[in-house]
C-alpha cells in the first residue's frame, strides 16, 4: 500500500499540507494515491537524524554495509508485482522495462556489496616511520578513504529505479558510509515510497542506525533547495536536466561551506559516420540508428541526438534510409505530460531554426503523451553558427549534420559542449586516417564508442558515465559503476596513530588481508 | 639575471605597462629588479598556446613526462646560489630554509617522475566483452585517467619554491599531462622567474611542446581573474588565504562551464591536550608548542593556532610554562610588510575580543617586518560564543581554550570549521577513554596526529594535505603527495575500441606491464 507519506528514517510522517498525485501517462489520468510533500520541519528532521546516524554508520565494517546492501536488494525483490504495477502506472514504461530496471537496480546494490566487502576500495596507503632519518625523523602516516557525510540524492524522471530511490547514487553513498536523504522524484513518488520501504526494512533487519535513509516527497523545488542548503548535508547527487542540475550546483557553490554536487545532466551524444563506413553500409547503420534514436521514446541521457558526416553519396543514402526507417517505428508513451509537452516545445524550437530540414517523422495519430519521433538535417555551416541546434531535445529526436569536408567536421566536433559519449562508425581500418576527428571527439566526451550505439550503459568497473560540462558538473567522477563511490569519500591521514586505534584497513596486522600501498609498493603484507 | 618579464611559453614577453618591485623585508626596502605585469593579451596568448600544447602533451608517454620533470629538478639545482639569494631577498626567510625548500621542491618533482613513469597511476580498468551474454551481449570497456586540460597555478606567499612556480601543484599538473600557467606570486616574482626559466630550459631540452608552461606576473588580481575565467582553462590550483581562495572558487563556479578550483586555505589546526598528558608532562608539551607556534614566524598553514584542554592543574601548568617559554624565543622576519601588517591587524582584532587574556608574548624591540609572537587564553564558553576567535591569525599566534569539562570540549570541537590537521596529546592509553573527542576531531580535519606537532608536512603517498572547508575547497583531494595528481585527471572509457588504437595502458598485451583491474581482479596479465 502506498501511504503517500515521507520516511524520516524509519518513521512514516506527513506533517505537510501540500498534497499531489502522480500521473499515469498511458491512461492519461492521475493515479489514485495521494502524496504528501515534506514540510520544512520534516526536511530538517531527516537531515538531523542522518547527521546523527553518520557518526556510527560511517564507522561500521564493509561486511556489515554489504549485508545491508544485499538486504535492500532482497527487499526490493520481495515487493513483487506491486512494484512493477506502480512503476508502469507512474512512468508509462512497459512491464519488461520495469523488470529489467529492477534487475539492474538490484545488480548495482550487489555489485557495491561485493566492492566494499573486502575493504580494498579504501585505497589504504601507508608510509612507515623512519625515526633515524636525517636531518629529521620521518613520521608514520597511514591514509584511507572515509565517508563524506549525509548525501542528498535527486532521482531521475527516466529511471524510476536504477537512477532513483535505491539507484546508483544511493547505493554508492550507502556503500561509502554516507547516510542518504532522497528527494523523491514527483513523477514516480509511489514507486519511490515502495523502494524506500524496502530500504527501511533492510536497515532495520540488519541493525543500521535510524536516519541512515530518509525519503522526502516534493512536487516543487522547495524541499530540494532546503536540503542542498542544509549545513549538515555534505554532498549532492543528481540526474536530470542541465537547468535543474546547474541550479543545484549554483546553490551549493553559494553556501557558506560549499559542497560537491555531482550532477549528470544532458548530452546529445554525437555520432560520427566515417566515409568508407557510409560507402559500405549506410543502410544498415541507418536502420540501427533509427532504433537507437527511438528506444525508450528517446528518453535516455545517451540518446544519439546528433549525427555527423561528410557529404557523400553514402551520407545521402544514410539520411534517406534513416528517413524511411524512422517512420516505420511505432511511437511509445512518454514518462509524463510534462515530458511530452517539453519534447513538443523543444522540437518545435529546433524545427523553427532556419536551415533545419525534416528528413522524416511519424505523422499518424498517436495517443496522449506519446512522442512522435523525427529526424532532421542541416548543413555544417548552419549548425556551427546556431547554438540552439547544439542543445538536447529530450525525446526521440535526432539531427544529422552534413559537413562540407573533414576539416569542417573537426571544427564542429571541437566546438561541441561536453558530452557523455561520442561514437565513431568506421570501416575497420579507416579510423586510423581520422586522428584529428578522434582526438577532438575524445576531448569533448567521457566515453568513446567504436561501431556501436551510445544507448545501453553497461554497469561495470570500466564504465565511465560522466563527461565534460554540461554532461556532468565534474568530469572527474562517474555516476555509474563501482568507482562512483569515489564521489562520496575523502582521504584521511593518521599520523603516528596507535595501532590498536587505527581502522582495520590500516592496522599493522592487515586483518582484512587487503592490497595496500606500503612505502610505495603494493602488497598484502603485514607490517 | 632577472628580466622581470613574463614567460609566454618559451618566449620572454613584457607587453604590459604596469611595473612593480618585490620587497626585501629583512632590509626593509624594495629589491632592485622591476617586474612587468602581464597584459590581458599576454594572458590570452599563454592560455591559447597551453591549449594547443595540451593536444600533444596530454598524449606523450609517462617516461617522457618523467624525463621532463627530472630535467626541471636538475635545472633548478643548476640555478645555484642565485636562486637562494633571490629567494631570501624576496621572503626574509633564512638561507637554510631556502636550501631545505629547494630540496623539497626537487624531491617532489622526482617523486612525481617515479610515480608516472610506469603508468600504474592511470588506474587502468578493463571489462572484457561477453558477446554471448543473454539477454544482451556485453561490450568491451576500458577505462583510464586522462589529463583535464590547461591548469592555472597560484603560488603561495609562504613557500616561494615548494608551493609555487615549480611546486606541488605544477609538478602534479605536468605529471598528469596538463600544461601549466603560473600566476606568479607578487612577493617573490623574481624567484618565480628563475624557476620558470629552469622549467622552460627543461621543456626545451626534453622536446616538450611550446606552451606546456608559462609564467605570468601580476601584483593585483586582474591577471588571476582573467586566467580563471578563460574558457580554455580547465582547472585551478591555489594555496593561500580563505578570502583569496574563495574568490577564485566563486569566479570558477560562475563560469558558463564551471571548473574545479582546488584551493588549500586557512586552518587553525586544533591541538587537544588530554588530562593525563597534562598531569604528567605539561611543561615539556608547552616547550614543544612554544617552538611549533613560532617556527617560520608562524607562517605555516599547519601552524597550531588553537590549543584545547579541560581546566586542571596540569592545564594551568601548561599555560604558565607556555607563557614563560614563548617570550624566550627570538622573533624572526615575516615575509613582507603586508604579511606582518595583516598579522598585527588580525592579532589586534583577536586581542580586542572580550574575555581574551594574553598569557605572554615577546615585547622587546624588534626590527621592521618582524612578528612578535603572542599566546592567549579564553574560557570555553566565551570561545563558543565568539566566531571571531575561531579565525586564523596568520603568524606566531595561538589561543588556549580552557574548557569546563570534557562535554564542553567535545562541543567546541564539533563546532570548529574544517581544518587541515587535528592533534591529540595523550598519555599512551588515555586516548581510548576519549572516543567522542577523537571522533568529533576526525570529522573536522584531514589529518589527525598523535603526540606530535602539526607543523612539518611530510611529502609522501600517505600524506593527506587538505580537509573540510575552509581548510580546502574540496576535501576529496590532497595538495601534497603523489595522489595530488588526481586533481587534474578524469576517467575516460573506450568501448569496443580497436586494440592498436588504444593507449598502451589499455592494450591487450599490457606493454607497460602495469597492474590493471581486469574483470574485477587486479592483475598484470595480458588479455
Amino acid at each position: 500500500m502506498i501511504t503517500g507519506k515521507n520516511y524520516i528514517g524509519n518513521q512514516l510522517s506527513a506533517e505537510g499540507n501540500k498534497v499531489f498525485n502522480t500521473f499515469n501517462p498511458m491512461l492519461n489520468k492521475e493515479n489514485k494515491w495521494a502524496i504528501t510533500e515534506a514540510s520544512a520541519d520534516e526536511v530538517n528532521q531527516a537531515v538531523e537524524i542522518a547527521a546523527e546516524a553518520f557518526k556510527s554508520y560511517s564507522k561500521i565494517s564493509g561486511a556489515k554495509k554489504a549485508e545491508f546492501l544485499r538486504a535492500i536488494a532482497k527487499e526490493i525483490e520481495a515487493l513483487g508485482d506491486q512494484l512493477l504495477e506502480v512503476y508502469t502506472a507512474e512512468s508509462g514504461l512497459p512491464n519488461g522495462r520495469a523488470m529489467g530496471e529492477r534487475g539492474r537496480t538490484m545488480g548495482q546494490l550487489l555489485a557495491f556489496a561485493n566492492h566494499i566487502e573486502t575493504g580494498d576500495w579504501v585505497d589504504a596507503t601507508i608510509d612507515t616511520a623512519q625515526p633515524e632519518r636525517q636531518p629529521m625523523a620521518k613520521v608514520d602516516l597511514r591514509k584511507m578513504n572515509v565517508a563524506l557525510g549525509p548525501v542528498v540524492v535527486f532521482g531521475a524522471s527516466n529511471f524510476p529505479l536504477a537512477f532513483s530511490t535505491a539507484g546508483g547514487d544511493t547505493a554508492a553513498s550507502l556503500a561509502a558510509g554516507c547516510p542518504v536523504i532522497v528527494k523523491s522524484h514527483p513523477m514516480h513518488a509511489g514507486t519511490g515510497e515502495l523502494i524506500a520501504s524496502a530500504i527501511i526494512k533492510a536497515a532495520e533487519s540488519t541493525g543500521m542506525p535510524n536516519g541512515v535513509f530518509s525519503n522526502l516527497n516534493s512536487s516543487g523545488i522547495e524541499v530540494g533547495q532546503l536540503l542542498v542548503q542544509h549545513p549538515k548535508v555534505k554532498a549532492v547527487g543528481f540526474t536530470g536536466s542541465i537547468k535543474g542540475g546547474r541550479a543545484l550546483f549554483d546553490l551549493a557553490a553559494k553556501r557558506e561551506e560549499p559542497i560537491p554536487v555531482l550532477a549528470e545532466m544532458g548530452s546529445v551524444n554525437p555520432v560520427v559516420l566515417l566515409p568508407k563506413a557510409l560507402d559500405d553500409k549506410a543502410a544498415s547503420i541507418a536502420k540501427t540508428y533509427a532504433g537507437s534514436i527511438t528506444v525508450g521514446s528517446g528518453q535516455f541521457c545517451t540518446n544519439p541526438g546528433l549525427i555527423l558526416g561528410v557529404k557523400s553519396e553514402g551520407l545521402t543514402t544514410f539520411v534517406n534510409v534513416l528517413a524511411e526507417e524512422i517512420v516505420k517505428i511505432e511511437p511509445s508513451c512518454m514518462l509524463h505530460p510534462n515530458i511530452s509537452g517539453a519534447y513538443e516545445a523543444n522540437k518545435a524550437t529546433a524545427l523553427s531554426q532556419s536551415g533545419l530540414e525534416v528528413l522524416g517523422g511519424y505523422e499518424n495519430e498517436i495517443s496522449a503523451n506519446y512522442g512522435r519521433q523525427v529526424v532532421t538535417t542541416v548543413e555544417g555551416e548552419t549548425f556551427l553558427n546556431n547554438p540552439t541546434l547544439h542543445h538536447e531535445v529530450f525525446g526521440p529526436f535526432s539531427l544529422v549534420v552534413q559537413c562540407e569536408n573533414v576539416a569542417q567536421l573537426e571544427i564542429i566536433i571541437s566546438k561541441l559542449e561536453g558530452q557523455l559519449t561520442g561514437t565513431v562508425i568506421s570501416e575497420s581500418n579507416e579510423i586510423a586516417d581520422y586522428a584529428g576527428v578522434v582526438s577532438n571527439l575524445q576531448d569533448r566526451v567521457g566515453r568513446i564508442i567504436f561501431n556501436g550505439v551510445p544507448t545501453g550503459v553497461e554497469v561495470c568497473a570500466a564504465m565511465h558515465h560522466g563527461g565534460p560540462y554540461p554532461a556532468s558538473t565534474d568530469s572527474r567522477f562517474t555516476a555509474v559503476g563501482v568507482d562512483s563511490i569515489k564521489r562520496w569519500v575523502r582521504p584521511f591521514s593518521f599520523q603516528d596513530w596507535p595501532n590498536e586505534l587505527l581502522p582495520d584497513a590500516l592496522k599493522n596486522e592487515n586483518p582484512l588481508g587487503i592490497l595496500r600501498v606500503i612505502d610505495n609498493s603494493k602488497t598484502t603484507d603485514k607490517i
